[in-house]
């Protein structure tokens, strides 16, 4: 698709290395059993620039499912020199994703564990999404004291979350929003749900729903804070999405998508609201 | 840990190639996404040769595998063809294990889909099992008419799974049994369950379940059937363990190893079920 020089490939202990060299063994519990963990940022080029966007925070949560998983403890500082180093000699414009993975390594040769930083063109910006109301099978506070389910890990293995985008597409419609088996909106197989309503800004719990912590929710709820604004974490059922002032799904990649229907049914969109909530997360309004 | 004429790897068009020369793109949808699909199976010498255990069983659930993914089609002539390929190639001795893995390429740049074949030393041999039960959250139809949750589908997002296997292991035990929410055995992280009381062998139902389906357990009901033994599938529950005669977690790879403890509770072992559900399964007896 791209010419691969708008792509970059880092290995940690190693540098940068060709893209087109590949660089993972067969036997990569990575790739034979998603067996790691990773995260992804936006790097953007502009007239300062590359950037890396919440860099370190990306890295404090990649550090977290590391340990979430008994993977070896993530060197932060050794991390962010990768990522910079990829960075500086990524030569795309405009703006790319930044994604890192951290694995335990061969499964049948022992092997240090492996970590790669991959800079590559990003997906399509952010447009106005139709959603499909997918149930996961689990109640809202399934992830409870149940650590061998990973909630709120940030794992490789997200096939579940690529057959979700799948079947969203199948029903004709752009993402999918997950749902609990006792009816609650959780988040998008890539992205955070974002409500506004009576003047308030709603998410979704993380901890016992098992729902990743955004790190876009983050820099959200810290804007509104320096706004004056309140931004509660509560659990919000389909029906709710009636009676709000707009919903969106949110990520550090794609930045902040407005939901325009559920399951055929439309969601109010507030483009006041959408741009100031695109600027909070630095990124141009939708 | 093993030194590498004992492995080999090959790829799908290329057939065999060196194997410490690592062939998977770092942006490959299977490492970044754990998006693709595997099965495993037993390769054995002995004084006949090499045979690969079942090896039409496996690629056709493979290709269901596959299926259920939206992946391109198992071409079962080409990977057969290639598995006996690998199999000619190991130069080990007893027993290995042959992995079959199939992704969508890369993630940033398109690529063909990715075949790889691997053989390598398998698991230490049976031995009887102490167990942890773990729920997943999950009631026992929770996968009816919900293609997106992957249920019976062999993926490589297995992070899960693994993450089972370090809890037992955190609580001193050697596995895990997954148990539902509603309370029903499901299976073991890399295995299946048979109960055997009453005369009768039992098993857990796939479909609503999301349960894999055996193979292991499909050669048993067969043998089960010439012996004029009925094989019934059902939800059983963990106090029903007090009762049985023995309970067995069986996989290609490992055989049939008996539990002899669910949660400090001792399960009733039985040498001569064990010996027979061995030998039917093609396993040395435990």
């Amino acid at each position: 698709m791209e010419s691969s020089n708008h792509r970059v490939v880092a290995l940690l202990g190693h540098g940068v290395i060709p893209p087109n060299s590949p660089p993972i063994a067969a036997d990569d519990l990575g790739f034979t059993r998603g067996d790691g963990c990773f995260d992804a940022m936006r790097v953007v080029r502009d007239a300062h620039g590359v950037r890396v966007d919440h860099r370190d925070r990306h890295l404090a949560r990649f550090a977290r499912s590391a340990a979430a998983m008994d993977l070896p403890p993530i060197d932060v500082s050794a991390w962010a020199g990768l990522i910079d180093q990829a960075a500086a000699a990524w030569t795309g414009d405009g703006e790319a994703v930044c994604k890192v993975i951290w694995t335990r390594g061969g499964e049948f040769v022992a092997s240090d564990p492996v970590g790669v930083v991959l800079i590559a063109p990003g997906p399509a910006s952010c447009v106005p999404l139709r959603v499909a109301g997918l149930h996961t099978g689990r109640t809202s506070d399934a992830f409870r004291n149940a650590p061998w389910l990973l909630g709120g890990v940030k794992t490789i293995s997200y096939a579940m979350n690529a057959a979700a985008k799948r079947e969203a597409n199948r029903r004709g419609v752009d993402d999918a929003l997950f749902i609990s088996s006792d009816g609650y909106l959780l988040e998008g197989p890539t992205s955070a749900l974002v409500v506004a309503r009576d003047g308030l800004l709603d998410t979704t719990p993380t901890q016992d729903t098992g729902i990743l912590a955004s790190v876009t929710v983050d820099v959200l709820r810290e804007h509104a804070a320096q706004h004056g604004r309140e931004f509660r974490e509560r659990l919000i059922q389909p029906e709710e999405l009636n009676l709000v002032d707009g919903a969106w799904l949110v990520s550090a990649i794609r930045g902040v998508c407005p939901i325009i229907e559920l399951d055929g049914r439309s969601v109010a969109f507030s483009p006041r609201i959408s741009h100031t909530l695109a600027r909070w997360a630095g990124f141009a309004a939708a």
